[in-house]
């Protein structure tokens, strides 16, 4: 931590700082610059809440230093960390490809779709059966019935599947059918269900919020972590800004930097990112470009039919160019690695 | 609904777009421009994903016209709606101030600034037991116990308390004590709580995600309302933006737009709009100007050492001081009154 | 300057930034933490472009301490600045009010506003003969000939005139009719027009890009300083953000950080921050409450007939309703002041 | 146009609309829905400045239909525009490689950087004589000085020179030296610049400003083209949002939307995008991939020394890399392409 003092701070503010450093047994190292004095504070940078320093009289700013977050971190876990995923058929190596519907619609729908992902493909199902939906008169998802056609649709394909839950209470019903847990965006920092997802035996796929910075995401990713669960993939699907022509703008530069700030599989979806399908085929093709370890990408047998996310949905015969282009860049890039490889 | 065809699209395309409106039972009416043709739809606008229609050949895009939402909005409920607080003591037209300490951390710190706030003149005490963190190393509430404290501090002081509920299962503990419940930033597209939020019996504060539009934020006060709870407040408590120099942007804009587009209660909280305590005073002065209803503000005895958001709580002769230039300007805004006045 | 090194940095590493540092002629003080070392270098901070030790190996991030502006900076400038507008009647304390028509359309249309806005209370006129336009196709004023209607007004009622350089040329023109000039959002960034206004005999008035930080615009108007003239005046006039309902996003908060960190009068734009006339009033009255020095209000006798920006104009007499308000506010501010006085 | 009307709105208003809308020489349609009215107005969009509209008593809403350029839009000119550069050596359908420093900082460094940029495979070079520095106190740029070296540079190697113009008269000058215009981000809305750029005889790059929009960067085009000039490539290079982990967020979504708005080349700029050297690679593939025609990067044979963008510049055995994997990535990306394919 750095308390940065103002160019008239007295000098009873430096000590009165300097004493406060002292009291949460940190050593304090006084810098005094040419036009104002730094305290620099070394110590375990974890346990205290460093803006209180903020209230302090004479103090201009402070600034942190270390990241806030350990055991998702890099620095301290430099090899890539490995998610065994139950039933998981894929190459080492092989850009993971789940894909599938936003919801599950019916049983008609799902066992269609899976099976074309599967024919395309794709190595998990995707399905959501409870839907987290802007508007209160929106389809909320099949709920429980939802998930036995997933476990159908899996025994069918052998894929396995990843749902969304919403509450505490749908990861146990969620584990009943064995499959990988989806936090959403919008509950990126719903912190009950993050502990409760740490506490569960199921590897976790966290979705970066639309407003989430990268710091942010990684201390949601600690959540989890540091309440027993080290199975966490990460994955990038578009953050909110000015721009209104895309229905979010994915964050391509996230890619690298969280294939540089953490050891975990970090994942990334064109379809939420764009919000349209025709820009779903380029936007992935960059996300394996950037160093994404695996794509989700939703596919609908008729989009138009949809009951969510239809404009951004792929139809299973784009999808099945989308895998072929994906699986040729991969190869390229496997031959000049940008990044250390996949854990999945 | 407007479906917007490009430029380019063709006789087939259009009567293929006019079909499918009648498939949804409403009415369709070409328009022919003099580059484009656009095809709008009448009827109920709620019941449909409009952006389905994005998926179908030659429309360029979909706008949709009805707001959608419809028990929180204005134009069908002219009049402010009224929310009674149990134990509540005010006049009428004053603007309503809660204040307290962002974390109950002790019950000593609790009491204290319990009664200091209710001598500045607030009206109900604020106080998290349950706390949402960015990080999982930081202090996390104290749960049930603070709970207790809160309920001795309104046993004291005579003032309501508001505390925030970060699962479902907290609103059944809250409820125990009588409460106004809190839906934070963070949980506000959290659908599973406002759903239960939306069946208990206590007026709720829904606080806007820092990074939701102004619609997003009435959608899920409408998930609220729909599930049968007429009783809710909604709070700008800043968003995030681009800027870095305080914590969040206060949107002031927000606070005109919302009085005039529904007719809930809108709050405005100065504390976590600006982060720093030193700005709290003139952006509360300018919440009242611009037509809030009330305040949520942050006060701590001992901010230096405040557990949680020490650098933006006032210490209480701040607060003080804030209460007195408040009621002062809400006088002067009652005498010119810009809008409706409040409901609380 | 604070060099912030990998927690796997090397001895090599940290020597060499060390050495580097004092290249610089700069004090490098060597701060071990518990897990990384940081660099902390004292001495003149503004002469060297910091981000540059990004690139050497075993950093992992660079900090500035200082502010990058100095001539700007209330921090050595304690007190106000004072502009001298020649023609300005204005009793001292008063909010300095400014108004007019986005554009000077005609003889007709600029005399009959500079009239009305004369009688609400207004201290200046303002009105573009050089327009900004987003599109091409979009009216792009009168040019010299606005400028003489500008003068024609000015003489008539005695309201010295504001109107925007887009280009270093029309500073020399402007000058010629003894008007403040204004620098516009778009242009905030552009040097080459901040160094003529710089050298240039009359007061500014710099508004703040709708995508600048607070820093970014102290250093444009550092710009003007550095080259010569210390008449300028800084303007919050709404940034851009995802909020959609509002044209921009009024920074309110940007009102008291301005006013703590730089000794430049602060004006507000309530206008373009809204762009909706509904929304001028309780804004412009925010922007009081929060310190602004003076409003900067478009007003337009025929708002349905603007050529440009008619949507977020007022009419007369709803200008006179808020010229009243705002002085009822000035006056209850100025009883107990938030800030220190405007120096215009 | 569409002229949403409130669901209160009565005949008066609904008529009023209808008749300014007839004063305009548009043809109105009223459509009746089940909450309010539309009226959607056909005819030439482009010559009124419709937001006048939302004054009219009565009106919710005006939506614009048409985008608002059409010299630079793909619907009304389907096929790519082909760019003509003097001294371009190039195979058609290769990615357009433009790289050099970010300033000309002296003969020694534009020179060994020229050379080595050539080497690696660029198309044209860059460098800055004109600089727009954030702060008035870091390096100008060379100026006249600078453009000497840059013809200099282009008589050695061959490669045809890029450099920014800030002032009308800088186009003047750098068209001594037949290079080709660039303007820059933060003159993306320099309207007066536009304008000389659209009556030059060079091609022009034009970058995307920080905070514009899609939309608002083909007006500025339009801008370009509407003066005369038809030789406009656009580049996207990074756009400004709350994520600080990163320089800007490079908007790859905005790659293939440019692509399908409009017919001019896009360009994309992986060094501005991203701030950080270690991420150029990635972030430059990723453009590829999403469909960009040319890349432009920083390269610096000494970064740790360079007076501007020293931190994201690439040293010429890492560019030299980059070129190689482009190449190979072009290769497959021309085997199955996403889009049209690259004008320039």
């Amino acid at each position: 931590m750095m308390v940065i003092m103002n160019a008239n701070a007295t000098k009873t503010e430096i000590d009165n700082v300097v004493q406060k450093v002292e009291e949460y047994e940190l050593n304090p190292h006084v810098i005094i610059g040419s036009e104002r004095v730094v305290i620099a504070a070394s110590g375990d940078p974890r346990e205290v809440d460093y803006r209180i320093f903020n209230v302090l009289p004479g103090v201009e700013q402070v600034i942190t230093i270390s990241p806030p977050y350990k055991l998702a971190s890099r620095e301290f876990h430099p090899n890539d960390s490995e998610i065994s995923i139950p039933g998981l058929v894929k190459d080492p190596g092989d850009i993971l490809i789940i894909a599938g519907p936003c919801s599950v619609e019916s049983r008609t729908q799902l066992l269609e779709t899976a099976q074309a992902v599967k024919e395309a493909g794709a190595h998990m199902l995707r399905g959501g059966a409870f839907k987290p939906r802007t508007s209160p008169y929106s389809f909320q998802g099949l709920g429980d019935e939802g998930l036995k056609i997933l476990a159908e649709a899996r025994e069918i394909t052998g894929l396995p599947i990843i749902t969304e839950a919403m509450a505490i209470k749908d990861i146990e019903v969620i584990s009943e059918y064995g499959a990988v847990i989806q936090i959403g965006a919008r509950n990126m920092q719903n912190y009950s269900l993050l502990r409760s997802a740490g506490k569960c035996q199921m590897p976790v796929l966290l979705k970066r919020g639309m407003m989430a910075t990268i710091d942010e995401l990684l201390l949601s990713a600690e959540y989890i972590l540091a309440h027993g669960n080290p199975e966490v993939m990460i994955c990038e699907r578009g953050i909110r800004t000015f721009e209104q022509s895309t229905r979010y703008t994915a964050d391509i530069n996230a890619l690298p930097v969280l294939k540089s700030k953490t050891h975990l599989p970090v994942l990334f979806d064109p379809s939420h990112s764009t919000g349209h399908w025709e820009y779903v085929l380029p936007v992935a093709l960059a996300g394996i470009a950037a160093g994404a370890d695996g794509l989700i990408v939703e596919v609908h047998p008729h989009p138009e039919k949809a009951l969510s996310d239809g404009q951004q949905s792929l139809k299973p015969e784009r999808f099945y160019d989308l895998v072929s282009q994906v699986n040729k860049m991969a190869q390229m890039m496997r031959e000049e690695p940008v990044f250390a490889g996949s854990g999945v």
